[in-house]
């Protein structure tokens, strides 16, 4: 596959007083899919690599929630609300119905997204995400101070991420780079402060643990929905994507080797792959 | 794809003394994937379609092991005497370099091939199985009996398969039957009471719970390993899964949604996607 890009320049949309920036290609029909980014990410933290194959069968739609990168508004601090102003994004759009990837925190808000609006969603992807109350979140001193850093440097950037995404060994620090080289090759807009600040309170609200562990709730997602992961999540601690996928009642797991949070860019033809399969089935 | 069916006559190979039964199809180049079935198979218990859909890409040989089915000799009691035959089989074959999938029984049996012989593998498939000394192996009496029970007339083993491979649901149910018409409409052969006695010893002893629970010894399988199940398998338990993935070195996971220890005879074209991706990487 020749070498994909992303188009650099955003359109924009209004719901609700938001000025919604976002990227619409690849494949013209299908449904399209809709990508939920991670904590501080603008649309530009998504592998161009992985877009370009995602895209290849289908139409991508990446965006900037509430308040981040080139969208306007104030970023919310519950993940109900960007739930709501995702839905708001993808109603102005005019789409009826829409498969949603959620990567991390944009895990969470693909819970809460399709449990306010199960029909607008038709299938899920759930890639090194946790349910509500999940287990080990926001636990490691060293991650939690890695993931709130200065991020302004593209090169002290590569190096946390690569901690935050990557195991320590040589073959995934190897993909892990070539990864994070396409995507600081794109980058031109951050989130600020504000960002930092309402999405970590809306983490630490997710992350608290309830009365009810029993995750019940994830019964009333009877979507199918596939979840992913690296073996060894230092973010989102990996046994919580056998938790999803033991209490949602249509689940399939996929769990990668050698690899962590950011086993969707180490490996990002075989995740293509295996999204393909799951959303054509 | 149109129907495929396995041949169904046996070619045979003798090795120390015994007459190996087997049936090879599909492609004729690439790396041959060996078959190791479950407690109490032959190679009549394996799915035509799936093994229709994993010889489009490859060659694939399916045997009975020694004392089986139409194969010479007495069942070891071990399994890791059931390895050295399956090695040499593969040998008397003349193949240098196999993949092998191993499914239940057959997926203890290729832990130890490939422990014993590390070169004769390229890669392994393990469905449906678990490590030595896994978790809640032989623990359901429900189980037990029905895994031993008479399996003389097939309306009979259909029923005991559905409760064995297959979930209590509806749509889990359906694809097991389809599943075993597929699989009795061309069983001429069942194994033998020695067979029965002779694996029950050699799960039991595999089954035991050994001194050292660490798990250590799969660190010693550098081969690249699909681990896989369905998310509720009430034979080998759906857990001793996650268990050998989180200590191959380079283990990927893949469980599926509402399925049991038959999830490859359920999905038998999503397994087979799933394997072509794996084998081809």
């Amino acid at each position: 596959m020749s070498t994909f890009f992303i188009p650099e320049k955003s359109e924009f949309v209004e719901a609700n007083g938001v000025h919604f920036a976002y990227r619409k290609f690849g494949k013209e029909t299908g449904t399209p899919l809709v990508c939920l980014v991670h904590f501080r990410g603008t649309m530009e933290n998504w592998d161009p690599e992985l877009m370009g194959r995602l895209a290849a069968d289908r139409p991508v739609i990446i965006f900037d929630n509430t308040g981040i990168g080139e969208s306007s508004g104030e970023t919310p601090s519950t993940v109900a609300q960007m739930a709501k102003d995702a839905a708001s994004f993808i109603n102005a759009l005019g789409l009826k119905q829409v498969d949603i990837l959620g990567f991390s925190l944009g895990g969470f808000v693909a819970q809460e997204l399709v449990m306010q609006h199960p029909d607008l969603i038709r299938r899920v992807i759930l890639a090194g995400t946790a349910p509500r109350s999940g287990t080990g979140l926001r636990s490691r001193n060293d991650v939690r101070e890695a993931s709130t850093g200065n991020i302004e440097d593209a090169d002290s950037a590569i190096q946390q991420f690569l901690f935050l995404f990557y195991r320590p060994t040589e073959t995934s620090r190897a993909r892990g780079i070539a990864s994070l080289k396409r995507i600081f090759g794109q980058k031109k807009f951050n989130s600020s402060l504000q960002v930092l600040k309402a999405q970590s309170e809306a983490i630490a609200e997710w992350a608290k643990q309830g009365s009810d562990q029993s995750y019940k709730w994830l019964n009333n997602i009877t979507h199918p929905v596939l979840v992913t992961n690296g073996i060894d999540d230092v973010m989102v601690p990996t046994e919580n994507s056998y938790i999803l996928t033991q209490h949602l009642p249509n689940a399939q797991l996929i769990i990668y080797p050698d690899s962590g949070h950011g086993h969707l860019f180490q490996y990002p033809h075989l995740f293509a792959e295996h999204a393909k399969l799951f959303l054509d089935a």
